[in-house]
């Protein structure tokens, strides 16, 4: 499988950016082609010293990175890309896409 | 189900990494109590905007945020942490600890 893992650092109005990200953001990544599942974090964000310095983390899978790369190259993908602009600045965003397998 | 999440940075020598984190930490992390699924990325980790500074990601999957506050409350756990500073600089490692839902 291949994941697009997005961390989000905390948002300077939390409420904004989970009306935005929930009611909007969501949405148009669920269009995306080729999508298989779609995770979003619930709760806090901690590590194993306490505070992780992130808000909220979204994760998406793909079959593979061919899959992956289509859907964002795909319309849908670009609409995506777009719209995070409305709710988090670029700042905030950590964005990894990788394939992976059982350890 | 809960999740953690490890991202490390290119290693200084990412042979040495690689050799400890395959052959002694995978292992090690495997005996976590209540540890359901490991997943390791294989090939480049990159950004929608190319490299992403992340060289490896581990993901590890529990039932629940109590259970992997368990596994890692247990000697294994301990272990498992101990272990990190055999091949990785703390700077060089982000956890994420989180429960996480279908969106």
């Amino acid at each position: 499988m291949a994941k697009m893992v997005v961390i989000y650092k905390h948002p300077p109005d939390p409420e904004a950016f989970e009306k935005h990200y929930f009611r909007v953001h969501i949405p148009l990544a669920k269009k995306l082609p080729g999508l298989r599942r779609y995770e979003v974090s619930q709760g806090p964000v901690v590590s194993r010293r306490g505070e992780a310095g992130a808000y909220l983390i979204g994760t998406l899978h793909f079959d593979d990175m061919v899959a992956l790369e289509s859907a964002f190259a795909s319309p849908e993908g670009e609409a995506c890309r777009l719209d995070v602009a409305n709710y988090a600045r670029p700042e905030d965003v950590q964005m990894f896409l990788f394939d992976d397998r059982p350890a």
